[in-house]
Formats: C-alpha cells, structure tokens, sequence
C-alpha cells in the first residue's frame, strides 16, 4: 500500500484515477483528486496502483499518553486538515502538530498544539461506538489541555455535537466541533476561519460542547453554536449550520460577540455513553400506510418527526381514510413497547399536541414530547442517550440541559 | 345529530365538553371550544350531547352543476372560513358566498363567488385520493371562473400544492391555496388577509398553482409561492412558509410585487390523476440498521432524505461498520425493484452525487435524482404522480416544470 501523501496512479476495473492518497480506512483507500475532492476505493475493486511521485510519509506520531497541551485536536476526517501542493501536485495529509502549523499559521499564537487521529470518514458513516471512542479519548485527554477540538465531516456534525453534549455532563473545559464545507486546498475553504476561530474560543474557557461554522458566506466571521440543536441547512454553502429554537452562543470576528454566553456550572464531569441501540425517525407524509411504522417493532425507541405541531394521520374522517385508523392501531401498540417521542418536520418551532385533536389522542396513549423544542435530530441522539442510561426516559427527555427545550421559545422565535 | 352552528354540552367518558359544532366527518364531530380551537370526538365516543342553544342552520346549499362566477372557493378545511361570535357563544361554518362576504367584507369587491364544501379535516390525514376529488373539482369548475382559491390546513398544504401543480398541467386560470395559522376567531388570525391577498391575485390571471400566506410575523404583507417547492418552516408562526431553493412568485400588500412572474405558456389542459401508491421516505441518520429499509420493498417507490448532498452509510470502513455493507446491498437490491429517489435533509441547495464516494456508488446502483433541488416534500408527491403516468421515471423526475428543479440554484442560493 502506497504512504498517505503519495501522488499515485490507481487502476479500476473501467476507470483511473491519479490522485494523491489520504489517510485510509481498513478496506479503504481515500485518493484526492486534483479537482480538490476525496472520493474512497474499496481496496477490492483496485487492480492496480502505481506510484506516480512518492512523499517522505508525514503521518502521525501519536503519543500514547496524554502530554500537556493547549489545545488536542481530536481528527475524524473531513477535508478540514488536508491540502494539495499544486506546484508540486503533491499532498500529505497535516495532522501532526508542527504540519498544522503551517498549514494554519495562526495556530501558533495557540501554544502547544496536540493532535490525534480517530479516524478519517465520511461523517454519514458514523455509529454510536464512534461517539463512544470520541468521549473515552476526551475522558482521557481532557485533564491535559485547555480545550478540545474535534474536526469532523459535516453532513452529520450535529448529531455527533448534539450525542456529545449530553455524553459529556459537567464537562469543565471546551470541546468545540469544526467543519469545512469546502476543502483546505481550495481557494474558497472555510477551513482556517473555522479551525482558528474554535482556537480562539477555547481561549474564552467556557465549558461544554459547541458547533464552530462559518456565519455568512464572506469569509470574516464564525458562529459558535451549542452542540445539541443545531442543525446543516443547506447541502453546500459555507454558512449552512444554524442554530435552531435557540440563540447562538457567540460570533467570532476580529473579537468575540456574545449573544447567550453559557452559564457557568459547577458539575462533576461524568461521561455516560451510549448502548448500540436500534433508535428509528419517522417522518410522516400524506398517504402514509401502517406498514411503515411496523418497521420499528424491535427498535428501542422512535422518533416521529410529525407534522406541524406534532400530528400524523390517526382520524378515519371519510371512506377514503381507513388506512388511518390501522396507523393509530398500530401506534398505540408500538407505544406500549417503546417509546415513542414527537418532533416536527417544521424544524423550527415547539410540539403542541394539545390543539388538535390528533395530538391529543397520541398523547393520550403514551406518545412523548409534549411542548418539546428540540431537533429531530438531537431528539434522535438524547433518546439514544437517555435509554442507555436512565429510567425516566419521559423526565430525563423533556429535562431542558443546554437550551434545547427552550423555555423561552417565543410565538416569534 | 346537532346541526353545525349549534352551541353543545358534550359528554365523554371522562369529561364534559362545551363548544360549538363545525361541519364533521361521517364518524366525526368537530366542536370548536371557546378557546376558538377545534377538536374532533369520535361519535362512538360521546355518551350524551345536549343542544345549549339552537342556531339556524348556516350549512352550504351547494349548486350542484357549475355556473359562472368571479372566484370559486373550494374548502377542504382548516380554520379559515369559521368564526365565533363571543357574544351569544354562537358559531356557525361560514361556507355559503353571503356568509364568506358577512366574514370577509372586502370579497365584495371581487364579484361573484361560489363556494363548494370538498371536506372539512386536519390536513395531515389527506391522501391521494382527496388530491383527485380537488382535481376533478377543479376540472369541472375552471370553465366557469376565474380563478380557484382552495382553503387547506397548513400541516401539508405545501404537499397538497406541489402534487395539484404536477396534477393540473396546463391549467389556464389560477388555482390558490391558502391556509391559518390562526383560526378565524382570534385576533391574531391571519385568515381575512390570506384569503383576500388570494382574490386579488386571482385578478392578476396568472395561470398555475400557487400558495397564499404571510410574509412575516406583521399582518400587512403576504407571499405568492408556486405551489412546488414551498414548505411549512415553523409549527405556529404566520409566516411560516418559505419558498425553497426558488423565488418567490410576488409579494403582496397595498400593491403586488412580482420576484418572478411565471412565464405563460400556451399549453392544453390536461389533469393526470394519482394511483393510490405506496411511496415511502426514509430520513437518513447515524446509527441506521438494514431493517430501517426492508419495509419498502413492497412499495412503489422511495424518497430518501440523504444527509449533505445526497449521501446514506453505505461504506464499511471500520470493525464498527458492518451495517453498512448490509445497508448498501440492500439498497442495491431495493433499487432493482422499485425507484429510489435522493433528496436532502439539508432542505437547502443541491444534490450532488458526484463528489464523495457513497454519491457515485449509490448513482451506480440506479438510486436517481443527482443534481435535484427538489425538497423531500415535492419529490415525495412528484414520483408518485410520475409512477400513476409515465414510464420514463428519472427522465420525468429530473424535468424542471415549475421551478423545482431549478437549473438557476447558484451555490449562494
């Protein structure tokens, strides 16, 4: 196998490619491409790879142990952490510290810099065991540095924040996610903004877990969200994640702009991971057939992520509307082995499902999240959360821990 | 029974309901409580009812065969067309044309309306069939007006207006819809001026499928959308829905402000009607097990809401990635089967199946829809009127009829 950094030929079965390799997976060769895009290789389907220009390999050296730092940079993949040489065409991958440095010069204002490789995938990839693997690495580092920060693939970095926010209860130091929507090697990355941005906020020492992403599409300015209920809204701008039902924490330009600076609280750091459960969303549509909630009957938890308010079709009205008694037959049968918790596909918003009168008849038979505020998906994550390591699923869910069931979620919010 | 407009005493098993009664289902009644909220109760349910106070029966006369008027209302309910009098406690549906015009004085200015009742439900149990009873409605009506306005709940009004968008091609007259977030009785209500922002741009003779509502949280301004691609964004706010990935057709408030005035185009007016179809969507997310996607291989066709710009674990590339390869084999196996077709749960921008690796194996296996702007919604509602027409599944999906595919979508978009 070819070193990460080596500009090389690869053969497929109807296609080449030259590229320069990426750090891989087991059965996985990542190659990017001069277009600036990684794509992955199933070691399997490669015939033949030939070795275009070797690299001196600048692959990490991980100390074992945690050492002192200012800041851990924990690397899962993503582009964020990358960077063609395109005089040369080659590329290594930069994780070791002094490489960080001069891929992001800023970085040395930060001090010591400690870096340490999760892995290198493509965050859609992502299972609950990784979320564990991500707590037990900032368990065992956090003591040691004055902040942590996480780079990651954006297309489910709020989950992954959301899943850590609540992992890491009482969590004394900051542990910031970042992503890039664009690669570092390209001209219109928002790498750097983003990376040093979640340096200087470590600065700021505010603890628990946040959300580091471009604010607008000019390249001056960051918005720092809470991990849990924020949410990527748009599949390719820079500025794609938001906070939702809930005011960002800071924008970061030349200086810091606090919008709600996270109350300090005095807690015992605990880690509560999470049990490989079998956790389903459900979003209801028109014309809905009970088939498709019978899915779940071995699940240990489902979303709804209803519409409006928190509805689905469970009122036979006319002739034309049996199907919607059998869903409501079938829900009250689901609710009784699972449980079962209501979001919107409104995205924004609170459940209320006591104005109409299909809330009311699904709240009636056990179905959760009553005035609830919180994304589908960091309902997804804290149900995953709460039935690993709790009993009052019901209490635990509706708790309000970083702001994701606001209770002051206004009629204009 | 009691007649609709009566003031009622309503016995159930473990409570007394007061309220008045609204236009009901075959196995409904619909009391709106003095909180000006409607809820339905089951008739098998009531144990009693006493009649508080008769009211004259308001209920519409309808004429059977068309004649000619200014604007036909076809109401299929929400709250738009009731109204409490809190004096005498008394209500009655306004549905016949002099009580719309004793509800709504400014409709006076527009002529001759006809109003026909096509049901009165919560929007989340229609189906595709009730989208075929508004067709054929509209078929035989159009001749004799100019223009439609159809009264909707909000919950999936926007479905309602991309599947009649894709239904009435061709259509020469206007075909509104237009909704509540409020109910007609409140202050607050947003009814009076969607409804007659609606008849005003019935003047403007634009033919198509629009969606009337408000444009923001004041009560001066309303949105015209096209009825593909617009989506309920909040679960109570009045402006709640936005138009995706597209502009807005106009705005209006003392005057209208065209953003972009559809084209007219000379084309023969023809309805294609829905099988009754079993489309599915699955919303991708972390953790995902292959059961999620066993259930649809009885199904007619699949929405995926993919992550980013379109992707679903389908990569092994750890020991913890087993599910994976399942995923991907039976999404591959799926796809031999039945249409699947890729969304984004970003709501935002585009598909892109070309730049990671899981795009261009989930595009080699036949999972359609690269490059689509379309949301979930549209795309849900579009493949299953594709299914009941036409052969050419991707061909058509891919056709831009009103903008849901727009090829404009600048990455800033």
């Amino acid at each position: 196998m070819p070193n990460a950094g080596d500009f090389i030929r690869v053969l497929l079965k109807d296609e080449t490619l030259d590229g320069i390799v990426m750090p891989s997976g087991d059965n996985y060769l990542v190659l990017k491409l001069a277009s600036g895009y990684n794509i992955g290789l199933e070691n399997k389907k490669i015939k033949k790879i030939t070795v275009l220009k070797k690299v001196v390999s600048s692959r990490i050296k991980e100390e074992k142990q945690p050492v002192k730092s200012d800041i851990t940079i924990l690397h899962t993949g993503g582009t964020i952490a990358s960077k063609i040489d395109y005089s040369t065409g080659a590329v290594s991958a930069k994780f070791s510290p002094s490489e960080l440095k001069t891929l992001f010069p800023e970085l040395k204002k930060f001090g010591k810099i400690r870096s340490i490789l999760i892995g290198n995938f493509l965050s859609e990839n992502i299972r609950f065991e990784h979320y564990n693997k991500l707590a037990r690495t900032i368990k065992k580092e956090i003591d040691n540095t004055k902040g942590i920060i996480i780079t990651h693939g954006t297309d489910t970095l709020h989950y992954t924040s959301a899943a850590l926010s609540f992992m890491l209860q009482g969590i004394n130091k900051p542990v910031v996610l970042v992503g890039a929507q664009r690669s570092s090697d390209r001209g219109s990355s928002d790498a750097s903004l983003n990376l040093i941005s979640a340096a200087k906020f470590i600065k700021e020492k505010i603890p628990g877990v946040f959300v580091c992403m471009h604010n607008s599409e000019s390249d001056d300015s960051v918005i720092i969200m809470n991990g849990v209920n924020c949410k990527k809204l748009h599949s390719s701008r820079r500025d794609a994640f938001k906070p939702i039902n809930i005011e960002p924490v800071a924008l970061i330009s030349e200086k810091i702009k606090w919008i709600e600076k996270p109350k300090m609280k005095k807690e015992k750091f605990k880690v509560y991971y999470l049990k490989d459960l079998k956790i389903g969303i459900l979003k209801v549509h028109p014309q809905m057939f009970v088939e498709e909630l019978k899915t779940f009957e071995k699940f240990d938890g489902l979303i709804i992520e209803g519409t409006g308010l928190g509805h689905l079709p469970v009122e036979k009205f006319d002739s034309l509307t049996y199907e919607n008694e059998k869903i409501f037959k079938e829900i009250s049968r689901l609710s009784k082995k699972i449980p079962i918790f209501m979001t919107s596909q409104t995205i924004n918003g609170r459940i209320n499902m006591e104005v109409y009168s299909p809330g009311r008849k699904l709240k009636k038979i056990g179905v959760l999240g009553n005035y609830n505020t919180m994304t589908s998906e960091t309902a997804f994550v804290k149900l995953a959360w709460v039935l690993s390591n709790f009993k009052n699923v019901d209490e635990v869910m509706m708790n309000n821990f970083f702001g994701e069931n606001s209770d002051r979620l206004k009629d204009g919010f």
